[in-house]
């Protein structure tokens, strides 16, 4: 997997948006500007965190295959192997999905 | 529930606002327009805590269940299984309802 | 009392206002314009304190009944029982009445 | 004396201003505009002293009694039965006069 | 090596950015403003590290020779021998391609 | 001297500009305008030092008597004794003049 | 040497720029405007160091004599005995050349 060979650095966590819906449960296609942006995502890579004064590094608290839900804003969109990721610090995550 | 699947990182707190009134007491029906925003709300999920730069979590100051007055600004809007809930820091909740 | 029921988070303070004076000394009515931002009011609930980076809890300066001085700007009105209070942060409080 | 009677809270510093020129040495009436800011000031209040992050209270620099100059700007004026006080912080006010 | 005689300070990383397709893989010419700003860069210098506080050395999280993604704006163009490369902080770099 | 009797709070300096120059090397007096902005000083007082968190006072990096260069820009005037003098924090001042 | 009476005060580092060339390889004269502003600089004096909040001194990180990059903005211009030098803070400084 193209992620496996990224690493995102200190408390950077790599995530794979979930797909749009392209399709209204009415069968209805959807036009790209009215499809929402997708919040939901996969955990794909973790930073080893965030280093403290002191030189400690404090672990990111998300792991790889976690859903998580994202900030409407922020993130950095980057591509690896043709295909979009986004990064965003661990602590602007907002929460994760639990079974 | 929903809120039970979604879990709130660090100090966030996920709260569900009451429902706004519609009807005044005289009977009369409200245009959304002049229905008051709803700042009382029912934790119905927290995170685990912020981490302080040591690495210790320190523990939100509100339990599920409990009523909150919420500032006039700010929080995040999150859909949950179709159903709004907001997030706010813990640090943001101005106080409890306590009997 | 309302304000029992309340209980501010972390350094909030609950003030309730004196009234202002609708009358001056010569007994003419002062339109609302007239009165004064009255500074003067009675702490009526606060919160535990803050919490520093270490997890304490650093109690607040004042006390419930202690007569304080607010400063001008600031502070959030909030509505418990259609009763108007308002809550600073303990460091916003000026300073208090002693007997 | 009035401002026995308020305790500036933290590192707030109570005084009260020089009484400002308003005759020249020549023996000429000064208009109010031309009368130069007053930023000497006697201290009539401490606070206790600000409170560090593990809840220690550092003392403030002055002493009730002791003559200080004010920067230009900044300070609150409050009004203690009916005479104009100025509360600064500690930290702000330039220096002191000693003997 | 020119970038062996030019020793980053503190957290700095000095990174030479991959060459930029000139050519589409149809291989027609691309005029340099449809080029794609190269964000994969190579180190070829890094700084001892960040002091805290304290004055203990922080080291960075890169080394001489890794592939490093790059943040799109930011970062400090230096010229070694005629020859153009970039000032990263270690904190800037998002993350490293790993075998 | 006046300055004697003046003591700067925490970290301020009090300093004296050296006199500008009003005349050219040549001989031609300078207007007022034309004369550079004297960033030399001797110091004339210094406070004891700013206060960190845990109350400690850290003494000032100059001396009574010390001849300093001052910042361009920054400083307070003060009037003592009808004398001009200038207040700059300790950590303003550039650098110092040693035999 | 002037620099050698002139002590900077904390992390500030005195630099003198090299020469700015001032005739192209071919030949050419170059006006004032078209010459590079010259990055390249001697060190010729550097302070004590900062003062971290314990009141410990932390080292700078340059010494006298090393050849250093200045960033393109920054620095305060002071004049020693009629010659222009340049004042830094040591961590403002990109880097070092060494042999």
């Amino acid at each position: 997997m193209a992620f496996r060979k990224f690493l995102p650095l200190f408390d950077r966590v790599l995530v794979e948006r979930f797909t749009a819906e392209t399709v209204t449960k009415g069968g209805i296609m959807l036009p790209e500007k009215s499809q929402n942006k997708v919040l939901q995502a996969t955990v794909v890579a973790v930073g080893p965190g965030a280093v403290n004064p002191k030189g400690n590094v404090l672990p990111v608290s998300v792991k790889v295959g976690e859903k998580v839900l994202l900030p409407e804003y922020g993130g950095t969109k980057i591509s690896l192997e043709d295909k979009d990721y986004f990064l965003f610090r661990d602590g602007d995550i907002l929460g994760k999905y639990v079974e």
